[in-house]
């Protein structure tokens, strides 16, 4: 049945149909404050951690000194905790004066300045999730043009202390409001995370019209547990949650964790390429002071950031899950070219996988094979067994190229692969000949 | 009730009465080979990772040329799949011919030219949990005798297939056996991890005087979550499992697994760390060749090492359950001193706990604090409030040396305390005008 809407809603609105303000044609990447720093407001005590302008500003130096712009990690976000608790005498959203002296619009002209780009946070409640004044209906039009004339670049709309009926009137509203500022400002809505993410309660086409990103599930924490929780979750909802995606409009599984405390050097290497797999949102929560060079290599993957970012835009899926807790996941990209990441829910030892390009659907031809995190390169035929050793908790993540001969249609009406929706814009990814 | 009969039993034993071979007096450190390595027998096409005498060499290479041995880390245990599918000709067991083409014997004096000691495997089921030949009750005396004759420092005797009557006969027999080769061989049992680690089925008075350690409780895996399910496990059971620990006689909450896969550099220190307030045997599974710089670090940290391996042998205990996620844990040492680690379960960000000496029950006076982990050095008086910052899933470790005014009896009385048996030998830690 979701299937079958699905497909209906898709065919009606094609592949144009994302929010028109042309912002975020590919997944946004940046750096967000909620998962590492929450509502720390005590900058008596932690002034270098605090919800403050100095975070930000240190965040923007940090992603515009080392490099990371320059890899396309761009908006530096303000999340929950920013605002004075009253509203000023003409009934706008303030900062805090005393962590927000200078104002967010000082603190986006200094991003402006660097390159980079000023996201803000609200709620559609009367309380944000952390007690500060939300944006209920009536606050929409002014909220926007506050953000708008301070220049802000991107907004979020958290759903704290609202109920479903303002949800359907608000989010919409604010995609109207924040167009008719006139100012592009990439909009990312939390409403199918307050629905439980699905249909019929929430409404993908409709998300994809009104809002560049969205939430779809729960908040992450900094643990292992709790990135396998969101991705069992987003895994398993893959058929309705893929044809969701696409550039302009993006499924956002949240933050990224990788550089705080709760993950080894493997499961942060699984969170990237997991991410990159899922088009996802590159939002970075941590501490670009004093990330380790582990995690910073990893977070600076040329390759699966290109997979992240490929122009295409298609969310991948995963195609194969063993009983030996080895799991294979796929993700056209261009250039006829795909991803292709062996993952292991294992916590024993390196598990040694053995497959072929053929067992995972590959059309016959010589592939050529780079390792994304080893850059080790290879050519491999479609009928060539092979052994991939996969650590616990860890990934093998390939970029595949030409010839690419992915016969997606077969692929799409296979055993364990059916129920995608086919999309025409992957037929791009296809020579041709097989179709 | 529990409380009363261990009180008994250990008024009755006192503290001498661990099994009578001498060793380990402290608790047992080096490499076991079962987490990291499992029974991986294909040394085809693994030949690196196989259980083979090639891996036994490899790590004792490693222990003995990168100053591991120094530290403290002398044993190299072999454990399941090292055998062949059939005893020798005069019944005796027999390493695989192909993977330990030297012999056992050959292998153990290979670690003895380095200072080292080599560990051996058996289950007393008729078979191990692997499959190969196990020895029950009928094959005690000769498998002692041959791993004597081997010239083997160490025994890891399992359960698989065997039932409680079987283990409570061959668990004592073995330990006699062992005594009457005349070779003085450390011995491991899993005994209570087979009765589920608890009175009245576990008798841990006997156990240490037939056994230098014991498992208590499950296998460990490659994830936080194991070593959070063991650490809950062994502090729920502090009151049963403190007293059982001493000189000798030690409980084992099984591998260190630093170094492999699972855990981020934080909760690597908190398995350090939790380890060495459990005085628990340090025994790593890992692998020495290509282990991080990170992880080497916090295994080689030698106050954490030497708190492991305080002479006193008194295990520590958790003190403080803090409803914000944060736990304190305390062990006494000698020379007046103690270790005091705060540890965070949180998986948000850095909690800043306040408290005091005085509050975690220590007596009037002037401290000096050592952070194990940073090597930073302050003095504190007891009623000074401080603020400890710990980071998720990660502690903060303290090395607390004079006054060491410790007021044991109080301690012992106290309201969150109360449960613990008093231990004689812990006088020694306090000064006599506190008794």
């Amino acid at each position: 049945m979701h299937f079958a809407v699905f497909f209906f809603a898709f065919a009606l609105t094609g592949t144009t149909l994302a929010l028109d303000n042309g912002l975020m044609r590919t997944p946004p990447m940046g750096w967000l404050a909620w998962e590492r720093y929450r509502c720390d407001i005590d900058c008596e005590n932690d002034p270098k951690n605090c919800i403050s302008e100095n975070l930000f500003m240190d965040m923007a130096d940090r992603l515009a000194e080392d490099g990371w712009k320059e890899l396309g990690y761009v908006y530096v976000n303000i999340d929950d905790c920013w605002s004075s608790k009253q509203r000023d005498d003409q009934g706008r959203l303030q900062p805090d004066p005393k962590r927000f002296p200078g104002g967010i619009q000082k603190l986006a002209r200094y991003l402006h300045d660097r390159g980079l780009k000023l996201g803000i946070y609200g709620d559609m409640g009367k309380l944000t999730c952390g007690g500060y004044p939300g944006t209920p209906l009536d606050k929409i039009e002014l909220d926007a043009q506050t953000f708008a004339d301070w220049e802000v670049d991107m907004f979020k709309y958290d759903g704290c202390y609202s109920n479903a009926t303002e949800q359907e009137q608000g989010y919409p509203l604010m995609s109207k409001a924040l167009n008719a500022t006139g100012r592009p400002i990439g909009y990312s809505c939390s409403w199918p995370a307050y629905q439980g993410g699905l249909p019929p309660k929430v409404n993908y086409t409709q998300l994809g019209e009104i809002c560049n990103l969205w939430r779809n599930y729960g908040d992450i924490q900094d643990s292992w547990d709790s990135v396998l929780n969101i991705v069992d979750w987003f895994f398993e909802n893959q058929d309705v949650l893929t044809p969701a995606a696409g550039p302009g409009r993006w499924n956002d599984p949240d933050m990224l964790i990788i550089g705080d405390f709760g993950l080894s050097m493997e499961q942060s290497r699984s969170q990237m390429a997991l991410w990159a797999i899922m088009a996802a949102p590159l939002f970075m929560s941590n501490d670009l002071r004093t990330i380790s060079s582990g995690a910073q290599s990893i977070l600076r993957n040329k390759m699966a950031i290109s997979i992240n970012q490929d122009a295409l835009g298609i969310q991948g899926r995963r195609i194969v899950k063993e009983k030996s807790g080895i799991e294979v996941f796929w993700r056209p990209l261009s250039k006829n070219a795909s991803a292709l990441l062996f993952f292991s829910r294992r916590t024993d030892m390196p598990y040694r996988y053995t497959t072929s390009l053929s067992k995972l659907n590959y059309t016959a031809g010589s592939y050529k094979v780079f390792n994304v995190f080893t850059d080790e390169a290879t050519s491999l035929k479609d009928s060539t067994e092979f052994v991939v050793s996969v650590n616990p908790t860890g990934v093998v993540m390939w970029y595949v190229s030409a010839p690419a001969k992915f016969n997606l249609r077969q692929f799409y009406q296979g055993g364990t692969l059916h129920g995608r929706v086919y999309d025409d814009r992957e037929e791009n990814a296809i020579p041709r000949v097989f179709l």
